[in-house]
């Protein structure tokens, strides 16, 4: 490709609100282009990098026996519907309605489309498993579109639905799609670290992300030191203090101290060690049941575990009044006592093996003390894990590190949520029983793959691309092209690099500086950079993008070097 | 690839309204499934014949120097607002409004999303000529969907946008496109004809659909008997009759013949060669204009010719109240006699040179005959081509055969009719000026490409794909699999030709009989059928799809012989 004609040529400048790094250098590299506000145009180098990458995900889902298909973009509402999903897919679902006033969604995710066109088949055990996946445009919602390219409005994605007679065929394509995924994204130079992470409204065991560590990102998790665990925030686990001194029981006290808030100023209020405080929150789930979470007051609530043992898909702080209501106290002073028999209370395991606690009074200004199970309070059939995990917490003899990553690909359980949801979505067994799929998912996501490349592969004068995702390999720069020689001589490199087989781009142009070529090389970070000029002579000089020392070569030397 | 796990099997039947042969064979053969009206999966068998076509066209657009690149799929309706193609789109727009009320278009093409990717960039003369392409999902809100895969409301299209400097580079590149085109559909075993077509509110004589001739279809066009000419009906030339006995004017005469419908009808009760009649057709267009079209009356008039003179985008029967205002007649006997200023006429050249004629004398019930020009009306200052071309009419010495056929490509001249409605659609000229772009567009639809292929290439038995788009280069059928020695065998040849790089479907089902398999190859339609059975003992029985003979080879004699 010549570059007098390439289609997104540099520039100097990206617009401020470009954000991170990756946008920023993709826009001046020429790369990407917005549409509006989170909707993209690839231009022709950031497609050629886009393709690369959809290369290496076909190949390695058809290594891994998966089928390539494509469902209609436009799904009909009626599926959505089957699934309750029209409002709690957990992105914002656009819809469109044509003129015949036949509703589509402009679907997030495509379960409901896959598992309709499997029911379309009587299949049977012998069938299965299969794993169907298709590139196509997804759509997301979002009401603010930020961090350029890492999360956008529409975007392609690989998504894969797997159909099992059993959660065991299942669990070994979920094994087996989690090799396929750390390949994927190697050959993609991606260090990815498998998370741990929520499966929501499905539940189960079976749910990671793939996440690149990086500052930009927007998933916390957590990882032991030796990365032998690595869990989102959202679902990681730590262990709790326990309180080794298990004393006699004290006598139960309420402490007037009206206004304290805090644990810590409690603790010092009161003379306790503040592992001897409760936290209790009252929240309101789906139907408005109001429900107790307490835990050990050196710990916070994580909200989604709490919601996942509840099967509420909305959770919110219970209002000063339901407070009120519910404990007799204003808010600040709630804690596990004597609970009207509608409050559902659920405790974290950190109020296990515990003496003589404090917890709120549920009496105005009042904190109660030397509380203790059995006597002050029933011991509950059950401890639960709602804790929040964070930086420096025990687990596992270790300690957990908070970490930062981008999300570029996960891995879901569906179990039989969908097919028990839609009618007849079902195979024949080995007795001739008609049972529902088990299934499984699998996304990645094209163009946030495509930018958390550059996120990691970067430097200060622009991008570096891994050899397997690079637009072209070679970027051939021709300088001097006024000397009718030189200009005959890199006319002869570019042809020759041509007919080898290798992708060039080639910089062809007459009226710009040696200086704005490089820099313009540099930017757009192909890996191979040669240049053929009067300094080179008979050879061309060749540099490797990221390394500062060029080196001159004889061509052939070269193209045999590069492999191919 | 193993039949048994392939999804997407065979079926006998196709639903009724599946309509033409290929989606019925597609259908049939598990290549598709329909979602809702209009918009089908495809299944992983189609979507490899969906692929191969892509991969064919994309290799010869980039040999012909365009550039891939991909656009969102939701337009900002902004953008068709600027060229006031909300309404006159020409095929029925889809829209969408996400949650913060911006709307956008699923659009049916995509020119002013290139256009407008193209302005972000000031592009100089020396960054011209670009053809831009991209391989994306597009939309057609029809109000029925019909002829199945062949009319959808939704499909993947190949769609190019070229900017020039010029008319003349503009003509360049078209006529490079035109071969790149042929080429694409020689490729995918389509033999195409370039056909003249309708340009409409663009204008200009570069317009050119690519037409499969076929039954099914819905293009109607006609060609020179020997090939030399092609043009749609709606654009179609033809040479018009002329009285070669130019009389002296006679007497003029209002006849009264009340209710005389037909010009053969008329001809007679006035005894005079129908050749003298005229008809007279009253319309109304966009801004409420009358116009009164006139032709000889052994023609019809073309309406799609009527509206490019007149440039309007509608064009609708005068209603009786209209007829009657502007002619003082009842409608039935309006002519182009005393016609008021207000009323524009539109005579086609088939009204030169005449004498002595027909037409409707503008009064209940009457008709004039002996009608000249210059005696009874002014001679226009122009006749216009406003005539519909038939199967037999003459054309440059030849007769027209009328044809139909499916239109699975076009290329368009655009001129500046985007570049000029849109701001800032402009290069910067040789002489550092702004000007507007060139403009020319190409479009093939990949799902209609797919189904022509199959319309033309079908037996009784099934599809016959030509070899560069089949969906797997042989059908590798194994029987008699209960035997351990062939069911070994089979396995061993299965392996061989992946090994060998060439991609098999094979047909390891136990349970299926021998004459069931057969026909699935058949129906499926995959080049070249391999058996191995007892029958073929140390060889492979080899079979081409639609030969009847099938013959025992060596292996290995087969893989040279399938040129890998």
């Amino acid at each position: 490709m010549r570059y007098s004609k390439l289609f997104g040529k540099t520039v100097k400048q990206a617009p401020s609100e470009a954000g991170n790094i990756s946008t920023k250098l993709l826009y001046q590299g020429g790369f990407i282009r917005e549409s509006t506000a989170g909707r993209y145009f690839m231009l022709p180098l950031g497609q050629k990098v886009q393709q690369k990458i959809i290369g290496i995900v076909k190949e390695e889902m058809d290594k891994a026996g998966a089928q390539e298909m494509l469902a209609p973009v436009l799904h009909p509402i009626e599926l959505w519907q089957e699934t309750n999903r029209t409002n709690t897919a957990g992105f914002e679902l656009t819809t469109v309605t044509d003129r015949r006033k036949a509703q589509f969604a402009l679907g997030g995710t495509a379960e409901e489309m896959f598992v309709d066109v499997v029911r379309k088949f009587q299949l049977s055990y012998k069938d299965l498993p299969i794993n169907l996946y298709q590139f196509s445009n997804k759509f997301r919602d979002e009401l603010r579109a930020r961090g350029g390219l890492l999360r956008v409005r529409e975007f392609i994605m690989k998504d894969a639905y797997s159909f099992h007679e059993s959660e065991a065929d299942f669990k070994k394509e979920y094994a087996k799609m989690r090799e396929t995924y750390l390949k994927i994204f190697a050959r993609c130079g991606l260090k990815t670290v498998v998370v741990e992470s929520d499966n929501g409204y499905i539940g189960g065991e079976y749910c990671h992300e793939f996440v690149v560590e990086a500052e930009s990102g927007e998933s916390k998790f957590l990882m032991n030191e030796d990365g032998s665990y690595a869990a989102h925030e959202d679902v990681a686990k730590f262990d709790r203090y326990i309180d080794s001194a298990l004393e006699d029981h004290k006598e139960r006290q309420d402490v007037l101290g009206k206004g304290i808030i805090g644990v810590a100023d409690l603790a010092k209020f009161l003379s306790i060690p503040v592992e001897k405080t409760t936290k209790t929150i009252l929240f309101e789930a789906d139907n408005g049941q109001v429900v107790a979470a307490a835990i050990n007051g050196i710990y916070d609530i994580n909200e989604t575990k709490l919601k996942n043992i509840l099967h509420t898909t909305t959770l919110k702080l219970a209002s000063p009044e339901v407070v009120r209501q519910v404990t007799g106290a204003e808010v600040g002073y709630a804690g596990i006592l004597n609970l009207p028999k509608s409050v559902k209370v659920v405790m974290d395991i950190s109020l296990e093996h515990r003496t003589n606690f404090e917890c709120g009074a549920n009496k105005t200004d009042y904190h109660s003390i030397n509380i203790n199970f059995g006597r002050d309070l029933p011991l509950p059939e059950k401890f639960y894990d709602i804790g929040l995990a964070k930086d420096g917490y025990p687990h596992q003899g270790q300690k957990l590190v908070a970490k930062k990553g981008i999300e570029v690909g996960n891995i879901f359980q569906l179990g039989f949520h969908y097919s028990k949801l839609m009618k007849r979505a079902n195979f024949i067994n080995t007795e001739g029983q008609e049972k529902p799929f088990y299934m499984g998912c699998y996304g990645i996501g094209l163009c946030r793959s495509l930018a958390t490349i550059v996120e990691v592969s970067a430097d200060n004068f622009g991008i570096l691309w891994p050899e397997a995702v690079a637009p072209y390999q070679v970027h051939l720069v021709g300088l001097d092209l006024k000397d009718e020689d030189i200009k005959k001589k890199v006319e002869n490199v570019y042809k020759t690099l041509l007919e080898k087989g290798i992708d060039v781009l080639f910089d062809d142009r007459e009226e710009v500086s040696a200086g704005a070529k490089f820099a313009d090389a540099d930017l757009i970070g192909i890996p191979h950079r040669l240049v053929v000029s009067k300094r080179s002579g008979e050879m061309v000089e060749y540099k490797k993008r990221g390394e500062k020392e060029s080196r001159n070569l004889q061509l052939t030397e070269l193209i045999s070097s590069l492999a191919i």
